[in-house]
């Protein structure tokens, strides 16, 4: 181990977005980003195990959200209410600045698109499982699963691109009354 | 160009899923399959880009199967009738037997789930897009696309692992019910 360095992982982080969005994923190497937060590559493989990492190191923080909010559901709770229970605390994991920072980034190149689409396939198969715990049938907890993880996608987007600040719970829950009139039928409404 | 070979494209298929039954996708070769199919290679490259396009070739009749299906629902017709009609087209789309086999192929390579991750999340842009052409707005027609192929991913497992050989559009409209009442936020019944 080398010498402690006060919040390494932040600046590398910070120092990663700024190469990423200068120049781009693929240009920038593990060197540079270390170069640019004043620290040694070999302090930042003590953080991440590669530049993708530094995109996705969040994951499991969303996943535990998710799955922690589906396991605290009531026992009385539908599967809607424990997704949306889930969908809810999935909001305060994010930081607004940094979320559209990283999507930026993600969407200016495909392998980091499908390496979110991967991750959210996995936060659908944990949903699914978690909905499995409290005894929803498979194939209802897995469409509660995806159906939650497609409301998810649409929250997030409609929230990071919202100029006007509006917060998440708002969001999530314009897209699930959008939801609830796609599924009955009715035309949805002008946004 | 060689000469010409029946169906050289049906064989070369059918002896690329024996042998990825057999010794899995990873282990089995090109060439391995254009022997065990009785042609050369170079047949083979004619057909197919690589061996993992034996089991996605098959992607763009289904794309254009929902949005062909999109595209020809009545103005008339709200989001969720589109995605309906979409799913109700897709389905003709498929062989069982086929299908089944090549489902079995993907589940048990983790290269290959993530391909079909992104074939599916290709086919829900596809949607959105045809949904967009409509005049639904963006993030209606994104949540409509994605939850319809939540809805498409339930329906064909259901469809797929049913031994009772039960048709799609009946999984399909069982699914969609099951979508409606957790929408609703009502217990979805037992299967």
């Amino acid at each position: 181990m080398g010498r402690w360095e006060p919040d390494a992982a932040g600046r590398l982080r910070e120092a990663a977005l700024e190469l990423f969005e200068e120049r781009g994923f693929e240009q920038t190497t593990v060197a540079e980003i270390a170069a640019r937060a004043g620290l040694t590559e070999r302090t930042f493989f003590r953080h991440f195990a590669d530049k993708r990492e530094v995109l996705f190191r969040g994951s499991e923080g969303l996943r535990d959200a998710l799955v922690g909010a589906i396991d605290g559901a009531p026992k009385s709770a539908g599967p809607l209410d424990a997704v949306t229970a889930a969908l809810e605390a999935s909001g305060q994991v994010f930081d607004k600045e940094l979320s559209r920072r990283r999507r930026a980034v993600i969407l200016a190149n495909p392998e980091l698109q499908e390496r979110e689409l991967i991750k959210l396939a996995s936060l659908a198969d944990a949903l699914g499982e978690a909905l499995g715990r409290r005894g929803v049938a498979a194939l209802v907890a897995r469409l509660a699963a995806e159906t939650g993880i497609a409301a998810f996608r649409v929250t997030f987007e409609r929230w990071v691109t919202d100029e006007a600040a509006r917060p998440w719970s708002e969001h999530l829950h314009e897209t699930l009354t959008e939801l609830t009139e796609l599924a009955l039928g009715a035309p949805a409404p002008a946004p």
